[in-house]
């Protein structure tokens, strides 16, 4: 592996109730942090330009913009606005020079149980955004979803299930391997090595899993403070060809929103040298 | 099918704040439901001899007894433990002539990270068990649950992977499907056909899936209430095969346990009609 490439990314959710954009990069810079991953809300706040200017200014590697997806709807009408949405977001993730656009694809659209549907239009959707994508040279990362998130955030929910959608759909579409979602996959290891082989692993994010974990949403650990065995899975995926950045993505309202930005990122900083 | 066995079993956790053992029969018997899958401590609050009586007095159906399990621990005594307390739950499974002893298999042990080992530790205990199953009389159905289970409560997670143990271990270990734990399974009509390949479906337990669930345990919906597509999970289970009870296992702290038991059990019989 080129030991340069694996670094710290910072998913700019992890500092979301702290920081904007520009607060972040500055926050990013001085802890020595040199890749980010902004979410659409935050670009939208400070103008795609401004956020670009940024990156540029700083050399920062953008990892992912967070996020395209959200496909399935139950009307065509609402289908397309999806699609336009997406093709606004592949701009964005061109503009920013970003490593691919992270897909969060959707769940079950208005009072469906139809699960197998709804992954039709995850399906049929990457589909109709993968010509602009290419174009655009902007690599689409599926990003499947914990299991108990199937009903409303995605119905992608194993790595394998998604590698089996990439190879409907041919290349430019992959995998971003978030441990936080996959880590209790029994064929995860089958799976990372599978996604290997067919060159799809596009982003690796981690985090921790906590015990308990006391909102389903907004409880993310800190590595090192939960379950995940991150180096094993780390492993894997380097076993698999991958040797890029780690990404840091943690959603945690009671804890890591509430500390100061600085802090969050030394802590990361350290946890990073010594459980990841 | 034999249409009389596709009948109603009432989990009893499903009124365990409202009702004791035999509340709950006495309830089941004025609502015409003929089955019933009674918890270990409530087995123990009223005492085994008189809980296999009330079985016998209104000649119920048992079609599960929950649970044994939790295999996974740090030391060998910790271990030794699992096995002794599973052996008495096969002892009263056996007193109740239940259907099965479903299996919680348990989670990580300790401040373990090797999920690969918890589910070694698992398939040794179930391994240990078999032979007073078998003497028994008793089926174990191991109940793969939810992966946001996977740390606490049980490292099985999918249909799939509890069928590859069955496999390993042999005749008298099967599954017990529970639509809440599998519904977002991609592979699940092929995990359920196979199933029944294998003739190892033990079980069916229904509830439904809420959106928004806002407890990871206590927050189970009624049937109908949800997004989990019964009908055709049934059916799925149908064409491999098992045309057994539909036994409904609901743990609604904020709902269902605080309605009087009569009104749930109402409303079961109603929904089973229509959406089950």
């Amino acid at each position: 592996m080129s030991g340069t490439e694996n670094i710290i990314s910072l998913n700019l959710a992890t500092t979301r109730q702290q920081w904007g954009f520009a607060e972040a990069v500055e926050g990013c810079v001085k802890a020595g942090i040199t890749a980010i991953s902004p979410w659409r809300d935050q670009i939208e706040a400070i103008g795609l330009d401004e956020a670009a200017r940024l990156v540029r200014e700083h050399s920062l590697r953008v990892t992912g913009v967070c996020r395209g997806g959200m496909f399935p709807a139950d009307t065509a009408e609402g289908r397309q606005k999806a699609l336009d949405d997406n093709h606004r977001a592949i701009d964005e993730a061109a503009a920013l020079n970003a490593d691919c656009l992270v897909l969060v694809v959707g769940g079950l659209p208005g009072s469906s149980k139809d699960i197998a549907g709804a992954r039709q239009m995850v399906l049929d959707g990457i589909a109709a955004m993968l010509p602009h994508a290419r174009s655009s040279g902007v690599k689409l990362a599926i990003e499947p979803l914990h299991p108990m998130y199937a009903a409303d955030r995605a119905c992608v929910n194993t790595i394998d299930q998604a590698l089996d959608m990439c190879e409907v759909l041919g290349e430019t579409v992959g995998v971003a391997v978030d441990v936080y979602h996959v880590w209790w996959d029994p064929n995860l290891a089958g799976a990372i090595a599978r996604a290997g082989r067919m060159n799809r692993i596009f982003a690796h994010h981690i985090c921790d899993w906590l015990v308990p974990t006391t909102d389903m949403l907004l409880d993310r650990g800190m590595m090192g403070d939960g379950v995940i065995d991150l180096k094993s899975i780390r492993a894997m995926l380097e076993e698999a060809g991958y040797h890029g950045p780690q990404e840091v993505e943690i959603f945690s309202k009671d804890n890591w929103w509430q500390r100061p930005g600085d802090e969050v990122l030394e802590t990361i900083k350290q946890r990073f040298e010594t459980v990841c």
